[in-house]
């Protein structure tokens, strides 16, 4: 429904809402994330809340500087560095994610602003249970700077989408999508601002509705 | 905002309303039309309420068939046929169009269902005054089968565009858009109705915007 609000008006689809979560044993996730962790915080205040069904179990993350190691000493979750730079191939920064998550049995993979290109070996060792979020209405700017793109663009609808990761990159099937206005006065780090209030919202529900799928 | 019921949800942006049209002379539209002619209804019915300051001179259709004849003597707005099949070339049938619109006194085209590719005839005559409406989010889904390769891609949302029309088809600046959910059990039926409600609200407020860019 359409605001009266610029700022709070959005639409998210599925219309879906935490509020019971599933019984049985909460889904270990790992986290892989590059850079502020935002998201990685918003899925675990939902999981502190009681409303997702799921436990953090570890972040895995790729800058050394990155601030989701605040994040997550503050949350007491494990994080662990694993810098790109210091493996020959994406296949081998794969299999030592793979490995980690295996140490702490992750068995669902939530990339969390994971700004690496994924391969087969993690694929194969998650298959159809990596999730993603890209700020942008797929498949409408895919890739880096989606948000810079969809300003270059003059769309008056932005958004984020949360999808299962396949070799190809902002590809796969679709989750949950969340859309916002953008306004006349918006540049990139506003507009930015308000899908990340979406993308707060939404990979939270997006990961139950992956496990109910699941299950 | 996002609504509790499916069915009504949407987001349109900007947020326009339509309530006190600016004085002055009003806009003198040119329709061009296909099909059944929804849209160009919806924007007559805007005009009759007094809330877009313009009139319809002019509604032009290529298919001898098509249902906008009826509304058009519904609404005692005059109606042309210029059969594409009776056409040399696109150019030869955008001349004609213009010639029509000439003789009407037309100085806006507004494209309400129109699948034809315009030419630099068209677009020389009436520049940055021609509008048109494409069923989805662009730049996702440009072309002809807009809902079918939404309902094909999995998307969660989708929706309706208005923009300034240029050569390359569903591109040129954007003026307003709207979006709707996509249920699971949507068919491309069910999604394109729901698309059309908001299309009939978007394309008023869109030449409202224009009109009012252009003053």
């Amino acid at each position: 429904m359409s605001s009266s609000s610029h700022e709070s008006a959005f639409l998210m689809s599925p219309d879906f809402t935490l509020s019971q979560p599933p019984l049985g044993k909460p889904a270990r996730l790992g986290i892989l994330a590059s850079g502020s962790g935002s998201n990685f915080e918003a899925i675990a205040h939902a999981i502190e809340s009681g409303e997702l069904n799921a436990q953090i179990v570890v972040v895995v993350y790729n800058n050394p500087g990155a601030k989701v190691t605040l994040r997550a000493e503050r949350l007491g979750i494990p994080a662990r560095l694993l810098d790109h730079r210091t493996f020959d191939s994406r296949e081998a920064l794969d299999e030592a994610i793979t490995r980690v998550f295996d140490e702490y049995g992750v068995n669902w993979v939530v990339m969390a602003g994971w700004m690496r290109r994924v391969t087969e070996k993690l694929l194969s060792a998650f298959p159809q249970r990596i999730l993603n979020i890209h700020p942008s209405l797929l498949p409408s700017f895919p890739g880096i700077r989606a948000v810079e793109q969809a300003i270059a663009a003059g769309v008056k609808i932005a958004g984020c989408s949360v999808h299962y990761v396949e070799l190809v990159v902002d590809s796969g099937p679709m989750i949950a999508q969340a859309a916002v206005p953008v306004l006349a006065n918006d540049t990139v780090a506003t507009l930015q601002a308000r899908i990340q209030v979406q993308e707060h919202r939404l990979f939270p529900l997006a990961i139950a509705i992956a496990l109910e799928q699941a299950s």
